[in-house]
Formats: C-alpha cells, structure tokens, sequence
C-alpha cells in the first residue's frame, strides 16, 4: 500500500490561502461574525470554491487566523532577536504585541461561539512566543536597557494586561503610547 | 393626597442587607452563578424572607454587589484624598483597585447573563470613581510622588488593563507586586 505524503502546496495556493485568512481577519474585526463565506471570497478576491478549498468550514477559518495571528507576532520575535540593538528591539516587539492585539476578543468570541475552546488551536505556538518574548528580555537587560530584577511572569503578565485592555477599550493610538511609555520607564534600568 | 417619604432603613436592616450582600459576593466569586437566594441567605444567616425583602430579584441582588463593589472602593479614594502621604496614598489605592478587582468578572457575567447592561447599575459612579482617582493623582504629583507628565487618561488605563488582567488570569499576590513595581517606578518622579 503506498503512503500518501502531503504535498507542499504550490505557491498560488498558499498565496491565496494568505489572502483568505487576511480578508477574513479583517471582516472579522470589522463586522463580527456575521460575515459569510462569500463575503470572505469577495473580499479576498478569489472564488467561493477556492475558500471552501482550504477551508472547509467557517471554524476552521477562524482557528487558521488564531494561529496565523499568533505566527506574524512569532515571526516578529525571532527578527528583533536578531537585532543589533536589543533594546529597541524589546520594546518595539512589545508595543507591536499591543497593536496586532487589535480584534483579538472578537476573534475570541468567535471561537467560543462556534464551540471551539480559543487556546486549543494556538496553545503550542504560545508557548512558543512566550519563551521568544523572555529571549528578548534577556538579551535586552544583557545591553542595560531592562532592569535586570524582572523576569518573565511579570513581563508576560504586563503585556497580556495591556494587550487585552488594549483591545477591549479600543485605545488610540496616542493613549497607547503614553500608557507605554510609563511601563517602559518602569522596565528601563535606572 | 399625603406624599410618602422614604423611610430612613432601621439599623439592624441596613446591617442585614450589607451581610446579604457580602454573603452574596463571596458565593459569585466562588461559586459563580450557581448559588441560590436560598444559599444566600444561608450563608448570610438571615432569613430567606429578609433576603427577598431587599432584593425581589437575584438580578437585584447583583446589581446591589456591583454598587457596592464601586462605593467600597470610592470611600476608599475618599479616605485616600486626606491622607498625609499623598503618594503612600496613591500607590496605596492603585494596589486596593488590583486587589478588589478580584470576582469582577464572575460579576459583569451574572449581571449579562441575567440580561442587564453591567454599567447601568454604577454608571455615575464610575465617573465619580474616576475623579476621585485623577484627584489622588494631582495630590501625589503636587507632592512630587509622581511625575508631572502623567494624566488621567492613561493612568485609568493603566489601573483598569492591571485589574483586568488580575482578575482574568488570577494573579496571585506575588505576581501582582511585582508588575505594580514596574508600574509604580515609571510613575514614580525622577
């Protein structure tokens, strides 16, 4: 009997798989849930069939924005980890976080709502972003720009505490800053 | 026709309703929704029939917490405004709004899923609240506690994104200490 290996997914394929979850993403922090599978094609340009090709359902859909959201914020950790100043780095990649945390309860409410647990479909991966985020502590309080007496609890529950106001609040952009700029004077190393 | 004035509650009453209440409040934090008039007035060790004489209703019966939870942390604030230390008695009162934030949630759930609006039993006392936190806010700064370039906006969200986050993902007392130092050394002046 031979073994079905899955195929790579050809580069149109995946580029249009990019664009679905995008539009979807977008309808989802826009309009709630009541966007349809023909508004996501619409919307991503591309055909009801090609959307119901990657996705066979509305759940997976909106499990496949949870994961994508989680791996742009995972990319962006491990190329500040590369950064020259680790500094900037660090609190670039936290004011990042609070800003891609833009729609996140919506896409929450979605999961529950479709009766999906929300942690399931990115609980490895946060694991995942959580150890790249104390890389960047490290290296930052490395290059005396964080205070060296904080550790990985208090900052994960720093920026989960401003990411989820954030987000529920609809804080603009202005009264993002300015609450940033208190903790990062409290994070900087005197 | 004679206008009927409403009575000033007798003391053993006024003390009665406030039992119900924090009898009430513990059961939420505990138990969530579950807990009955019944339980209540159990663990509250009054009558069922004094229960139902304050509150008609159980959705009553959250609205009152939900009061009370504002109106304790307003006589606070209050208390706070005359304290010799004005800084003491700002970082102090920053702490008090984390820890009693604790339940929050379990309340603003039972208040919705009882079909009331959570904010209409405190609106007005919200904003008193708040008020009340930017003036502790002017006395720490006048004092030199706290930097001058700090203003009410970001220091409601600042307050409101750690006591979200407290209650959400039950800091433990630890925990919170150690991300209000961070927070309290970027307020801190200079």
């Amino acid at each position: 009997m031979a073994t079905t290996f899955p195929r790579p997914m050809r580069a149109d394929a995946r580029r249009n798989r990019a664009r679905v979850i995008e539009a979807a993403e977008a309808l989802l922090a826009k309009h709630g849930m009541s966007a349809t599978m023909r508004d996501v094609a619409r919307a991503a340009q591309v055909g009801l069939g090609t959307v119901y090709r990657h996705f066979a359902t509305k759940e997976e859909l909106y499990q496949a924005i949870a994961r994508e959201r989680v791996l742009r914020l995972l990319d962006a950790a491990h190329s500040a980890a590369e950064a020259d100043d680790a500094g900037s780095a660090f609190f670039d990649f936290f004011t990042l976080a609070v800003v891609e945390s833009t729609g996140e309860k919506a896409l929450v409410d979605a999961l529950v709502s479709a009766g999906l647990n929300p942690k399931a479909a990115t609980s490895g991966l946060y694991r995942e972003l959580e150890d790249a985020t104390e890389l960047l502590l490290y290296r930052a309080q490395a290059a005396s720009a964080v205070r060296d007496d904080v550790a990985r609890p208090e900052l994960l529950a720093l920026i989960t505490s401003t990411c989820i106001a954030a987000d529920r609040q609809q804080w603009n952009p202005e009264l993002r800053d300015r609450v940033l700029a208190v903790i990062f004077d409290g994070l900087r190393r005197r």
